[in-house]
């Protein structure tokens, strides 16, 4: 991240964080992006200034955390005194002012020209709503018994998401290069396919989950039917494309990476050395992971009801999903763009 | 408000309202606020622009709504979509912005020399701290009897009280200076005092119910001894010596305004016609407003308990009040300043 303070560090700096979400992380990207301003300003003065016994102004940075209206604005908030005494140490260095923009990114939130460093981590893979084309004219469901697309759907399931996605990215590109300064940089981080024909085992598995529960009764068949998820998995070259027909940013680093369904779990354990967890330790807790992101719009469809069912069964299946296949893998890109002017 | 404008509107105009609380009025000034800057973007484009057919970018405008960080955004939040659907009418002559800041007024919110206009709304009289020197070198408490300054109050009350609201008006108006832009405008409005010699008789009549309490057993002594209320109400000739001092602010206009306890009660109703209420409703109605305001710091002190029985006795001294002594005013300053260059 450090090559993003290339042209020099304006007397304020804004930094806009996209999908802040309301949890005890919300302001962690926040504190590294501070710390890379602080260190880049150091190594200026001390490239340009070793000879110069003049004290420098604290540099002012101004942060807006971004998430929707309905987000607990408030408990990121209780978070901000012990952020602001973790920044006293580099007082003198820094001056920093926290606030909130609530709003959609997929409409504007700033005025323009104004921002000069956008982050956003697991946020773009969710769509502004699901996409249309996914019933035929007369109103029937085009990817019955699944939730999104699966080895099951007709093509026309996945141009239609596809679709979808284009139109978000493009537009929320859009609406960055209205609000950034020009070379201001974009850092994107967002699940994305391995590659062309693969689809997202997890959002599929979750779909098949649910199918046994309307085999089972559980769930009402039509219910199922008429449920898809607004979020879409792009694949590399997709991602490309839309940068370049949108054309206002230049991709300055683009890499992979790859996660485990269960590849954090050691990191909650306080021991250093490599637990091994029992087959349902891990369905805990990738199921664990799935319902904090996933519930919410499962339940606003569903029903509260069938929620511990639904993911308890869904570990189970993750588990031996992995376990046969070798597979549960979350694919991610991690994209590093420049504004052009 | 509209001699605010008076020297031209840049083309993103950021406006900041100091202790928005979280009630359905939040949003009430910023609405009026754009509204007088839309209505000054008419009348110049007239005035300038009437032979001129080229079409007008639309202002953008960047509303930052501020309170303690304990305030409830998420409450404020969830007026925004409506407030936004309002300005849909207004789209073509203005973009705006809204966001929250949270922290505490008497020290920055904001990076250098960004904010136009700051407007503070029955703010500015509630004091950083309750003020220093209200008990003896020996711990003794020397406001006895009262949680404001009253008429049994020693000098050394009222001039501990001054004290510390002079350091909170200063550093206030030294804060905003840092943060607002050469001739940016600070309006606002807060209690003050009739003259020198009177008192603030709603919170002198809230600790005369107190100790009324103590003498029936309901409160303990010692608990209403060691409590003093972090508020002051100043004269106008404080007000404007601390101005002068501090420096960095011109006085535009001053006004004060008289508000009977009950003037609002009317509003309440749905008629127009004037509606005489009986003694037990403006009872509930003034008590009602002391304790919206109140309540949280004094439940903190004296607990839950005795809130119900304290708020039913002070509205019923409060009419009392109103009417054997023909008084029950609270006296407000409305402040225009504009920051010097």
């Amino acid at each position: 991240m450090k090559n993003l303070c290339h042209s020099g560090l304006p007397q304020c700096v804004t930094l806009a964080e996209l999908g802040c979400s309301s949890g005890p992380n919300a302001l962690l990207p926040i504190a590294e992006m501070v710390e890379i301003i602080v260190d880049k300003l150091s190594h200026d003065e001390l490239l340009n200034n070793n000879n110069n016994n003049n004290k420098k102004k604290p540099i002012n940075v101004q942060v807006f955390l971004n998430d929707l209206v309905g987000n607990d604005f408030n408990n990121v908030f209780k978070l901000l005194p012990s952020f602001y005494e973790q920044l006293e140490r580099k007082k003198g260095q820094v001056s920093c002012f926290v606030g909130a923009v609530p709003g959609s990114f997929h409409g504007r939130l700033f005025p323009q020209h104004c921002v000069h460093l956008v982050h956003s981590s697991y946020s773009l893979h969710w769509l502004s709503q699901v996409p249309k084309g996914l019933v035929t004219e007369s109103g029937l469901p085009l990817n019955k018994g699944n939730i999104y697309i699966a080895k099951t759907s007709p093509p026309s399931v996945h141009e239609a998401y596809l679709d979808q996605f284009q139109k978000d990215f493009t537009n929320f590109l859009s609406m960055r290069c209205e609000e950034m300064v020009d070379f201001g940089s974009l850092v994107l981080t967002f699940i994305c396919k391995n590659d062309e024909d693969d689809g997202c085992d997890f959002w599929e598995l979750l779909g098949i989950t649910m199918n046994d529960m309307v085999i089972e009764g559980m769930i009402e068949e039509t219910k199922l039917d008429n449920f898809n998820l607004p979020l879409y998995a792009p694949s590399i070259k997709e991602i490309k494309q839309i940068i370049k027909n949108e054309g206002s940013f230049k991709i300055l680093q683009l890499e992979t990476f790859k996660l485990k369904w269960d590849s954090n779990m050691a990191n909650h354990g306080e021991k250093e050395e490599k637990i091994l967890f029992d087959e349902k330790s891990r369905a805990v807790y990738v199921a664990g992971n799935m319902r904090a992101v996933q519930e919410p719009i499962l339940v606003d469809h569903f029903g509260e009801e069938i929620m511990d069912d639904l993911f308890e069964r869904f570990g189970a299946k993750a588990i031996e999903y992995m376990e046969n296949c070798g597979k549960g893998i979350i694919n991610n890109v991690v994209l590093s763009l420049s504004k052009m002017n």
